[in-house]
């Protein structure tokens, strides 16, 4: 049992770790943006790879520690943590995509100063830390708190939408910038939403009960999503 | 045992039921498109809490089936079959998406005949047909043959991303229209994604050793991919 419980804290910590290193992927991501630095950005998608390797490591563990017949409510935690695994990988991939077109954009002329952007990236990192931690601390409000926060990337990523397909029809010379541009909006909102499926399957451990869909259900009735 | 085995069972045919689920819901998005019918993409959307059902229920069936002890490739087998239930809901949100976009272009004049957009769509779904196969009949084969086959889909996202990235900077006035088009295309790259992710955790499953990221490293190596 010893051995066991050694084995779930190294599950918690290796999630940990690869939560840190999605947050720190992203944040470079936007840095390589906002500071067009090359060297950032392929150092993004190097890195990704390093995440792959948490998911195949976190995968092992918990396939192995469900062999070992724990209780009911650690198999919803082994499995659960395996889905977070999962999320946290797709971010890492979000990160690649916003770092490959930082470098396309950082290869022409600035368009306008970067505002939005760097908020919603803030705004998606701060909540994929909130719904790690709820997870490791069984802090199921904390992860509720989380979950209306994904409303508001969504707004900013509709909005920013909206001014950059003005921009383009009053500047059809900027069309390819102003999609790369639209393509990283995109991909924060994206990481947004895996921080938010992450708060969902935390409330869902704890709590025994099945948010996720209450919650998604009112999400497809915004029109804006997707 | 034998209930046991009955429930595996039922994991399966949960499983190929959503599955089918999935692709009917991406084939009606599409007609919803091409025929440009409103009702049939208010379906689709109604529809999509199915599948969020159908998710819900396989991991209850799952987590039971773990809690059983069963053998170690059993195991796998669960957790697999988990992760390709998210990967069948993600699928059909991105059927959402595409049914939203094709009832707003349906409210406008067409611009084109569309041709690759239902090709991508009969690829997506035959790739995510295939892996389900090759997962209920542990075919290894079969599920390594669908993953090279998301390159072909990734390849017409491009070109059609580019098409219309052109005819965006001659004619301004259909910059909206084109936005969504490229949406719906973006979301059929994803399902072939998501058709691909089966596959390789299929031959995960069955041969034992970790395709999941030789794979995604090559995909993250070509630079249109995001």
């Amino acid at each position: 049992m010893s051995h066991y419980s050694e084995e779930l804290t190294k599950l918690k910590e290796s999630l940990l770790a690869m939560a840190s290193h999605a947050e720190s992927a992203v944040a470079r991501a936007i840095r390589s943006l906002v500071e067009r630095n090359e060297d950032v950005a392929l150092q993004v998608e190097e890195d990704d790879n390093i995440l792959d390797q948490f998911e195949i490591e976190i995968d092992d563990i918990a396939v192995h520690l469900l062999t070992k017949a724990p209780l009911a409510t650690d198999l919803r935690l082994i499995t659960v943590a395996m889905k977070i695994s999962q999320n946290l990988e797709r971010v890492g991939d979000e990160a690649v995509t916003i770092a490959r077109r930082a470098r396309e954009l950082n290869a022409e002329p600035q368009l306008k100063p970067y505002i939005d952007i760097p908020r919603m990236a803030t705004m998606g990192i701060e909540m994929l830390r909130d719904s790690l931690t709820a997870f490791v601390n069984r802090d199921t409000e904390r992860a509720r708190a989380v979950i209306p926060r994904d409303a508001d990337v969504d707004d900013l990523n509709r909005q920013l939408h909206r001014e950059l397909a003005s921009f383009m029809v009053e500047r059809p010379t900027t069309i390819t910038r102003c999609l790369k541009l639209m393509t990283i909006s995109k991909s924060l909102e994206r990481i947004a939403d895996h921080a938010t499926n992450i708060a969902e399957e935390v409330v869902y451990l704890y709590e025994a009960k099945d948010i996720r869909h209450a919650f998604q259900k009112h999400e497809l009735q915004n029109p804006g999503r997707g």
